[in-house]
């Protein structure tokens, strides 16, 4: 049987294991949790509007009883191209063919002080730790004054994509709605949420009047928007912004950017900016036949898209789609099919009712396009329980204006 | 206003301060965490059947927009009776009057191996680090071989109490119909479940016939008990029973007894047997007027109870109904009344089908004391939200034969 490892089981890497696990190979799944994510509702884990378990899909139950499929929960140290090895810190892996899907994490751009003091939110247990730590800091405002309390209680989101202004309103609501209700001995007029975004719009990847609805829309929940403004420093306490003004916060969730997740072992050349993979149009890794990449990871450069395909969930979806039918030409012996990305749009919800849907034949906004956003992110989730409990809580939040789920829940002293 | 300070959010500190929210009294509410918890069900977040949040309840939600209630989550340190103030790490309170309900916690009878390598579940943190402990073992195991391997798959649970013959029943049924599809690479016949309990039966302070059934049911699943036995040593690899068997695990769950949550400033000779603070009939801490203390923590003998009260939730329930009625008798200047058990009866699950109830009027076991079982938990979890989604994993759990929420959830690297 071909053995075909696969780093990662994000959209890319989970997708062309589930395509091709009826298909006669030995198949070897890597990831270092024993779950697939769904990154796009990672904020509202974050804002205590639904469960992590419900966004997080254990690997396992997808492949049960499948004999060909090995899942090994570790990390991977590095790849040995030579001897076809992949290294993890569950064991060594041979393969014939080497699938790397090892996606985005957050790009603080060489900023340490900030990578100290921010907070990421690319994983679930980010996403907890962004709500355990402004929850608990609600908790320390309480019992202090002046500068620390409002410290406590501002919230700087830096980067306007989809991510950073999702979270801002969602936080905008809770503050709206639920926080001077939970905290009636704090006045929350001294709060403030500041979404900082470096370029000219909030969006920007968006149709111009998504783009300025979003805004539009943020600022109607009272998100204080600096677009065309840097966050030059963070210090844990006081975020300096490039134009000079100073905001206190205890609370910094930096949403601005990404870069590959990329792995020891190969050739420096194959690495591209953003720290990205370079691939062919069939995603093989730029001088090897046996090594692809997918997703998030890979760089690959076409006509329409001189300069890399963007890092969203359908071009991870379509490349390994296309890969799966590739893999199985090539054991064939048939020739492979070039990868062409069809745009299928973008979407983002700022709040209530509010949202804001690219399709390529119709852009839309306002509650319309919130109630289409609703479906189609249910429709992604993967499992029925886990649609169905998101939609219960949605549905429960949209009705008691309440996120319930606001619960710091610490680490065991083992732990 | 008088103030009333309560110490705990359990089951008795919670429904005193639900019982006096109205009453014209300042109430301060402290509990280390911002959630009440619930703790009959821990068992089925350790095994992947409910979520956390639903067995926790944000205790803010409880009293929003109360501004007669101030609730703080921190650690107290101590009290001082002279000048009647609570120490916490939130700061100090002042109080008119004091209610300890600080419950109870795992006692390890002073071995301190035990105590460092063993796993407790006596709340949500522990109950999620069982979770992950377990589960993370079982990945291991795929990795191992031989006695390691073995190590990592048995599995001993100490105390043949409810939560130690819930948690081995819902264990067994895991291994039976979800292991083996999860891990084909194993072969689950090579993993044991062992109780071992030190009385003479499990669940003894059921009717005969109930623990005789529990017992039976618990070896129709696959569970080894070991009654008259106790673990005298566990290393973390190896737990040695007073019997001189060895068995090999890596997952000990303790269950074995527990012990009063006392606080420093209280007089020594208030300290009773089990770490309990003696009250009289009216939960007065002996030799105070305006100290209380109620549930698991409270020590109070009665003709009918000469040895103090059973410490299980009916108790902490009535006590702070009955203290609820005395303390607004005590500022009206009316007599306060003697607390009075009214035993409600005991039940637990062991298996899908396969629970015990004992009734004052009636005892059965089986399905259908099954379905009582859990038609009674789900009126009592707090909440309607809570109800339906531990109503929906049941469901789903029963139809599936799966508990789907296997997920280990790390922390994040800044935790």
């Amino acid at each position: 049987m071909e053995k075909l490892v696969i780093i990662g089981a994000g959209f890319a890497g989970l997708r062309l294991a589930r395509a091709l696990k009826n298909k006669g190979l030995e198949i070897w799944l890597i990831d270092k949790n024993n779950y697939h994510q769904f990154p796009p509702l990672l904020y509202q884990v974050a804002t205590s509007g639904i469960e992590p378990s419900s966004i997080a899909f254990p690997l396992r139950k997808i492949f049960q009883s499948k004999k060909n499929i090995h899942i090994r929960c570790g990390e991977v140290d590095g790849i040995d191209t030579e001897s076809k090895t992949v290294n993890t810190s569950v064991g060594s892996i041979k393969y014939d063919y080497l699938v790397i899907a090892t996606g985005a994490t957050t790009n603080f751009f060489g900023n340490n002080l900030i990578e100290q003091h921010a907070m990421p939110m690319k994983s679930v247990s980010e996403a907890l730790y962004v709500r355990n730590k402004i929850l608990q800091n609600f908790e320390n405002a309480l019992i202090s004054e002046d500068e620390t309390r409002k410290a406590l209680l501002n919230i700087v989101v830096v980067g306007g994509g989809p991510t950073g202004v999702e979270i801002s309103g969602a936080l905008a609501e809770m503050k709206k709605h639920i926080l001077p209700k939970d905290y009636p001995e704090i006045d929350f007029k001294s709060m403030n949420i500041y979404l900082v975004e470096a370029g000219q719009k909030t969006l920007a990847a968006f149709s111009e009047k998504s783009s300025v609805k979003s805004k539009e829309y943020l600022e109607k929940l009272g998100v204080v928007v600096h677009t065309g403004t840097q966050v030059v420093s963070y210090d844990g306490t006081e975020a300096e912004l490039s134009t000079g003004k100073k905001i206190l916060t205890k609370n910094l969730i930096w949403a601005a950017g990404i870069k590959g997740n990329t792995l020891a072992g190969l050739p420096p050349t194959t690495i591209a900016r953003g720290n990205r993979i370079t691939v062919n149009r069939f995603n093989q890794v730029t001088g090897f036949d046996d090594v692809f990449a997918i997703g998030d990871i890979a760089f690959m450069t076409t006509d329409k898209y001189p300069n890399g395909h963007p890092q969203v969930a359908t071009v991870a979806n379509m490349q390994a789609d296309t890969l799966s039918k590739n893999i199985m030409h090539l054991l064939e012996g048939k020739p492979m099919t070039p990868f062409e990305y069809k745009d299928r749009g973008s979407m983002a919800t700022v709040g209530r009712g509010l949202a804001v849907v690219d399709l390529p034949f119709a852009k839309f906004q306002g509650f319309f396009a919130w109630l289409f956003w609703m479906f189609l992110h249910l429709m992604l989730i993967l499992g029925v329980k886990n649609k169905l409990f998101v939609f219960v809580n949605w549905l429960w939040n949209y009705f008691t204006f309440d996120q319930s789920l606001r619960l710091i829940i610490k680490p065991s002293k083992k732990d």
